[in-house]
């Protein structure tokens, strides 16, 4: 592990509720351990501003926990505000006055940053703070720091997304259970995909705010959510999904956001997407965001857009991104230490596909089956196709170390019966990895 | 405009091939221009050593070339070292040499990395330079640095694949056009997706390669490329492929790292992927690498894995991560300031989808078809249903300004003959953004 050293880096919270109990239970466990390994700095979270002291927060020590923002705003050995309390306000004055007394901020809050964000980053310069947001677009999903890092000099040309997973849900069941959009959304209300009030996601502001922030760091153009035009999926009619369908689409709600002759275009409507395109298959909760430029044709991110513990993990990659990583040195231990063991690839179980062609008599099977069974495999599904002298025997096996099928593979391909080597491939999915 | 001050910094390459050219032609052009406003540091391309210096590099000037490995390595004023040139030595000595003289290497040489990324990290960590090397996985894909930057602390389990384009696009063609191997391969080559020696691609050891380097920095723990078994698709049967398909399996060449109660697990091999898993959906000479962890579940990048400009891409972003973005001032300056202008949505151009409820009665197709025409819409497809009195008319439109299609609606919906609101949802595709 390399040096820690100096003060502790301070990191005060604003709201506490599910994602702000993520990120206090992340610092101070194993990522917080990682951080510190990384940028060399030691951590210590809040104080952390709630409604209520006297309510209990699962891994929060209660001792944290304050009602009173200027025990976050006005204590100077607080070097990073989280906030994730939501709203415009109080939230915008009181970042506001983080950033100008030299605290950097790191939020989840798209509504603020999609309203607000430029007024705010103008702050973090003045100062020679920093403003990250990750989290306000996509959860976990990092395409923030892949635009404004990886993709900052690609000239992204467009930016197309499934940014709201509440919707991409509903959508999912429309197509899949033929039910009516209201059915839809009461089944994503039961699973904990909707909210009770699910306006701000099925009418699409939820969608247009992820989209102003993603199109003004794509173009490196401010946009704001009142430039983006918006439709939800409220009016959706089974009917034209449906429809849709026997025309070879997938409705989705989109937000499209490309660059037209220099100008910069940017909306959140439903769209019918050709079946075989890649967006098409971004089904259930999922949110999937497609970056289109002459330079790197087309680069999709995919994965849960929303969550507890997705947020704030986006959050703390904020923290460690405005914390920064010293030089080298984490990743040079990490690769030149030897670390972790590692595993011989006999012991890894895994399922398996396997091909035998045999003698096409009776008895067959039950010999190979005996001789798996003996080795401790055991078959899953088995076909076999006659083709006269031979036949064809495709088995799929339990999930079973490697070992054991190669000393039955051993095995089948010394017996008289089998006629070829085995060809056995391993199966993806269930037993992988033990 | 943020200020760009003091000297200089100097980029040398080694080697000027396609990848080389790239990164030149960026560097030079607005991608340079870009990295300078957010670094706020000039940058200067120069020199770049080439085996032959007469032989003219488009978007190069002769000027830099040279031959004499000297003039980059032994050059005070050369900062970061670019490497485009493979192979293990020279390469191995010569950024040895750089790092221990202070400057920063970017390389895109996976060999190399996955062989001796550690001793190389160390020599980084001594000097206090920067090591990069994005562009050695997945090319423009940016996998690297959102495992080490986006999810460093997000306790990632496993790493999944397909991490090789020559291999992902023969399997493709071998399920979709029923080739043999030695068919899809010579169809990949015919097409500039496998080499004339294509034996590391579908051998198996690219990839190797690629989930080594993958593997230590998601787990934090060195895998050097001997720790990864491996095995290619160079001996796969059509058999298996079709046999597979019928079980309700895609075949793909996987790179499958993963975390095995503390132990490291990789290795690279066919393996029949569930038809519903996400990666069996990747097809052709595209990359995805899928990353799971408790925190984030799963998420998936996916994005060409080769290409000239695309390495170029990775590499250039990897330069703009060594030289840093002063903090806030860039995306505020991008934010803050108009820049380009909204674009209107009516005047953004698309396809549409139509429905229109019409009496059911002879002339009214001909009547729609008119109000379209006249306002300059043209129909692409057109499905008519009748029910009884009333008849479905189901379009879709031939790309067409907002504008118009919303001229059509307005009037269409004032018809005796349409009975409901028409109903028009955009289509994605061609014709989007005009």
């Amino acid at each position: 592990m390399s040096a820690v050293s100096g003060a502790p880096v301070r990191i005060g919270l604003l709201g506490c509720g599910t994602v702000g109990q993520g990120v206090v239970r992340m610092l101070a466990g194993t990522a917080g351990a990682t951080i510190e390994r990384a940028s060399g700095q030691r951590l210590e979270v809040g104080p952390v501003l709630v409604r209520d002291a006297a309510r209990p927060r699962p891994g929060v020590d209660p001792a944290l926990l304050t009602t009173d923002p200027e025990r976050v705003l006005g204590d100077p050995s607080v070097a990073v505000v989280v906030e994730v309390m939501g709203g415009i306000d109080p939230p915008m004055s009181w970042l506001l006055r983080a950033l100008r007394s030299g605290k950097s901020v790191v939020t989840a809050n798209k509504q603020l940053i999609s309203r607000h964000g430029s007024e705010l980053l103008r702050a973090a310069q003045e100062s020679g703070t920093e403003l990250r947001f990750e989290a306000s677009a996509c959860a976990a999903i990092p395409v923030i720091k892949v635009l404004r890092e990886s993709l900052l000099a690609a000239e992204i040309e467009a930016v197309t997304g499934i940014v709201n997973g509440t919707t991409n849900f509903i959508l999912t069941e429309m197509r899949r259970s033929g039910l009516s959009y209201a059915d839809a959304l009461a089944r994503a209300q039961e699973l904990g995909y909707a909210e009770a009030d699910p306006t701000e996601d099925v009418g699409g502001a939820d969608a247009a705010a992820k989209m102003a922030i993603l199109a003004s760091i794509a173009f490196h153009s401010r946009v704001l959510l009142g430039d983006v035009p918006y439709e939800g999926i409220d009016r959706l009619q089974a009917e034209d999904v449906d429809m849709a369908h026997d025309l070879g689409f997938v409705v989705k709600l989109l937000g499209l956001a490309r660059l037209v002759e220099g100008a910069v275009s940017v909306r959140v409507h439903p769209t019918l997407v050709p079946a075989g395109h890649r967006l098409a298959a971004i089904g259930g909760p999922d949110n999937a965001v497609l970056l289109e430029s002459s330079t790197v044709r087309e680069i999709m991110l995919v994965g849960p857009g929303a969550g507890g513990t997705e947020t704030a993990s986006a959050i703390v990659a904020d923290v460690l991104s405005i914390l920064g990583t010293h030089r080298g040195s984490f990743l040079h231990n990490a690769l030149a230490d030897a670390g972790r063991p590692i595993l011989p690839p006999d012991e890894v179980q895994s399922a398996f596909y396997m091909r035998l062609v045999v003698a096409d008599r009776p008895g067959v099977l039950a010999l190979v089956a005996s001789v798996l069974g003996e080795e401790g495999v055991s078959i899953r599904t088995v076909v076999q196709r006659g083709q006269g002298v031979e036949a064809r025997l495709v088995m799929v096996l339990h999930p079973t170390p490697g070992v054991r099928v190669r000393a039955a593979t051993v095995r089948l391909a010394a017996l008289e019966e089998v006629r070829e080597d085995p060809v056995v491939i391993p199966v993806l999915g269930s037993g992988e990895g033990g």
